[in-house]
């Protein structure tokens, strides 16, 4: 496919790559910030433009990958050139398009991106959406040529998604940071709890996250808790916090 | 070394299958319940004991992994046979196994162990101190035999460890969990949280957290704030937790 990339944030920068991996052909990168634009289009052999009059109408499909106050815009801007447009974004609805063109979609991949770590794209998992059966079917191709895992997800099960995803990896490394705080207080090095924070995430791979919890709050242990409660006494955010998170987790294990 | 292990649980059973892949002689494995003495007892070669009497005194150490209320009770038992006693507990003093003998130490794996699955020693962090340089030696020297990542660390480091493991494991896995209870009331697999939780793992396994936090809290993005708190209006403890977690990484982006 001939594919355009509109933003070269993290998202952009992503799939961009991916894209072209798997063969198809990045007519042009489109950035606000033509240095930015040109280091993406650079890598995918793509022309960088830095104003949305440059656009290329002959290209398949406009991946907007924009910050989501910005999708409309964009949009209303694309609509003329009569092409299918998707966004990439888990907390906006496909209506934001759908305001301007019946032909569109949604191309939401559910992973956290970093321009400086390599993503292997063959296991993220890519949510698609469209406006009628027919751009359901071509974007279910489309992502099945750049990763194996590809869900058909309507516009409100991507708004659980997507808030799902803050409990699951903004909140966690928040607590990663907290830990690490804890450390640098008495000049302990962050190197003694990685290996504990990737076998966290490991054991959920194959199992559920009920199944292996572990810690005082789960077996009750109010000697252990208490104790951490006092070592945190000149800390109330945190205070609060532990107590908050293990009142959870011991409800967690009354549930069954 | 000939090493007497007291306790089949996580802890035990994990250690005592690394002293064993060392080349370390396991004697015997104590534990109340005779079957699961045997089942580890089988995998190391050695024999399975369910009283203290039973005891065999031509040791090296023994390695208390009991529960952290049983300790104490353990050590004085043990102290008759004259033999160095190390306990494994992140959240216990020396001074447990002090107040029966001078010859003790501790040796804490920080890392969370589950029966069922396999750990690769090798990388976890072994935290050891001695009651005098000489134990201490001794145990680095132990240590060494197991993983590459052997510490240093007296008992009021360890207390912060032991806490801030919980921050950066136990309080994760719940979230894990609330995340895919969300995903649960819409029929939708956790499978499309899992390479999230991974990456997200992965990424401060070479960076500091502070550096790759990513969500709506740290680009101080209130409307998607909101919504999400919106979407919470039935879950008040979730939402209560969604709300200081995002305060406090609002505030850690502050504080630079």
């Amino acid at each position: 496919m001939r594919i355009t990339i509109i933003g070269s944030g993290n998202v952009g920068t992503h799939l961009a790559a991916a894209f072209k991996n798997a063969g198809h052909n990045i007519l042009q990168v489109y950035s606000r910030d033509l240095q930015n634009a040109s280091l993406l289009a650079y890598h995918v052999r793509a022309q960088a433009i830095d104003t949305l009059d440059q656009i290329n109408s002959e290209t398949d499909l406009f991946v907007i990958a924009v910050k989501d106050d910005a999708i409309e815009t964009v949009a209303s801007d694309l609509t003329k050139h009569q092409k299918l447009m998707v966004h990439t974004s888990g907390a906006t609805d496909l209506q934001a398009l759908l305001n301007y063109t019946a032909n569109a979609g949604v191309f939401y991949p559910l992973q956290t991106f970093s321009k400086t770590k390599e993503v292997d794209f063959d296991t993220v998992p890519l949510c698609i959406e469209g406006a009628d059966e027919h751009i359901t079917s071509l974007l279910e191709q489309l992502a099945k040529t750049i990763t194996q895992n590809v869900y058909l997800i309507n516009s409100a099960e991507r708004k659980t998604l997507h808030l799902a995803a803050v409990f699951a990896c903004n909140f966690p490394n928040y607590l990663y940071y907290l830990a690490q705080q804890l450390l640098a207080d008495q000049q302990l090095p962050f190197d003694l709890l990685r290996p504990l924070i990737l076998e966290t995430a490991q054991k959920v791979q194959q199992h559920l996250p009920a199944g292996v919890q572990t810690g005082p709050a789960i077996r009750k242990d109010e000697k252990t808790m208490s104790a951490h409660l006092q070592q945190l006494s000149e800390k109330p955010e945190l205070q609060a916090l532990y107590r908050l998170l293990s009142q959870g987790i011991i409800k967690m294990d009354n549930a069954g």
